[in-house]
């Protein structure tokens, strides 16, 4: 059992849109991903999804509206609905969510990443 | 579907160890507390608890070490691991855990909140 220090595992991330595990609880994960573009529409069908800005801003569409989370705040996506995130500039995120989630949900391409490394 | 602000929601915080549910997923909740000053030593059976600092620091005390969390980190305590934190100044912690995890988890005392109220 040791502490994570958010700002030093980000550091160390080189790449975006793949998310690294940085913590395991309750068959949940905590995971770290910069974000610096456009996402895909996607959505899960069984699990809940929260993005937590921690550098930067990025903005969530829907296919309706959009709303822009701002660093030092977050926003939690109902299963089922679809969501994608875009960022103008690099973000750092953090992700919580079960461990079972697949980062482009539904949608299978090349952005999708099935095995996920340690942050 | 709305975003969560955290320092907004803690500013309206005025008082310690009372933990307010900040957002519900997979089972799962959000939590936004104060601490300062000694919480008590506790343990929870079935869940395991993660506490990241937003705002100060704290020390997460174990039975045979402690360990300084500062903001910008996080720590998972495991279920069944004695725990007490003890923030020297005022400290804002966001705590992820199941739903049904009771604050101060196996020892029920005058800190003890059945009952929390939304953030």
């Amino acid at each position: 059992m040791s502490k994570v220090n958010i700002a030093e595992k980000f550091a160390k991330i080189t790449d975006y849109c793949n998310p690294r595990i940085a913590a395991e609880l309750n068959g949940q994960q905590v995971k770290f991903v910069k974000l610096n573009g456009e996402f895909v529409f996607h959505h899960h069908e069984h699990e809940d999804e929260m993005f937590l800005v921690v550098k930067g801003r990025f903005r969530m569409e829907f296919r309706e509206r959009h709303i822009w989370i701002e660093e030092g705040e977050f926003i939690v996506v109902p299963r089922g609905v679809d969501h994608r995130p875009v960022a103008e500039d690099e973000c750092w995120i953090v992700l919580f969510e079960p461990a079972t989630t697949l980062n482009t949900g539904n949608v299978d391409n090349e952005l999708t990443v099935r095995e996920l490394e340690r942050a």
